[in-house]
């Protein structure tokens, strides 16, 4: 078994310890941008982020290690929660900053590393979940906004609502291979609306009850 | 670039080499089921078929082709398109089908390799677009059997909504790692039905001029 995390020097000053994960993950994220995950290399990443090679493995296990941290880092940042103060145009930014992410060419390159190239690492699975939830939770208090300004039912369901307005996008990135973009996400918000407002966002357990 | 469909001997009589076929194809399940894709060789294979080593070389051009042909087979057959009368019930019936398939022993293995171990083969991108689209295409009657009695919207588009119902039961496998059951299964025909009845499921074309 591989340690899952990568090692983190607690005893070094924050300032220029943050300093260096942030170039590294940057650095590491150009590379893969750059070549791919097949060719991509921790001593390449140490040359793009101008730190040697050893001060990268002071940090992070391996290459592999290094990339699921750079990449967990970068997706669980920088997603802006809407507050439009309605359910329909708050649900179309969250949809669309998805479609944006993943069709961007940084987007692209993750993607590919998280699904096709990485798929096979352990830690890929853990990062995949990690950043899921992370973007459930921060998405959960517009749903809550909506509640309390009556437009969806009051035992609506946030992390189902926002579970169904992810799934078609990711079901187009993975497996139907389809154009995903602003119209994709448009059209997961009127699924997703549809099915709130006909109370099928329900909590499990009142769903149940409610169909016998 | 290699061929990615599997060589096949067209002169041979169809018995015999459909026989060799379907022989190696649910050797290379069970060996996947039980070695996994990593150790997947093609010598086990045609020793677990009874055929010799250059049969399965003389019909497929390595051991990837033949894994993505033996799963693309596997996923195609093998799906019963119901008819009980109704939608929900044929939906339920379409869902469950899917989440049993993903979460037998054979299915979860499949699943491995498609997503996971043999995630990185430029075949297997196809591959599951491949077994996607084939499923559309057999689900589709009932979705117009359904606009026939009256149950959904004329203009419901039979690919969206097999999408929609699909689509949380794969964010489920591959993204949450979340349990999949019937729950889940009946789960997402609620939604699924909540938005066709709303007539958010109508082709794309017809939706953008609604809410343009």
């Amino acid at each position: 078994m591989q340690p899952a995390e990568p090692v983190q020097s607690a005893a070094r000053p924050v300032g220029r310890g943050a300093k260096v994960r942030a170039a590294v993950h940057a650095a590491t994220l150009a590379e893969l941008l750059d070549k791919g995950y097949a060719a991509l290399s921790v001593e390449d990443i140490a040359q793009r982020a101008g730190v040697h090679k050893t001060t990268v493995y002071r940090r992070w296990v391996d290459r592999d290690s290094l990339l699921v941290d750079a990449l967990a880092d970068h997706l669980a940042t920088d997603l802006p929660v809407p507050n439009t103060g309605a359910i329909e145009t708050d649900l179309r930014a969250l949809a669309r900053s998805l479609v944006q992410m993943f069709t961007s060419s940084t987007g692209q390159a993750i993607l590919a590393a998280m699904f096709t190239g990485a798929a096979h690492l352990p830690e890929i699975a853990a990062a995949r979940r990690h950043v899921f939830d992370d973007r459930l939770t921060r998405g959960e208090p517009v749903v809550a906004r909506a509640i309390e300004r009556g437009e969806l039912p009051r035992d609506t369901d946030a992390a189902e609502l926002l579970k169904t307005l992810a799934a078609p996008i990711y079901l187009r990135l993975l497996i139907t291979a389809e154009p995903v973009n602003e119209a994709t996400a448009d059209q997961a918000v009127r699924v997703t609306l549809a099915a709130a407002r006909a109370g099928a966002l329900r909590p499990a357990r009142v769903s149940k009850a409610a169909t016998g």
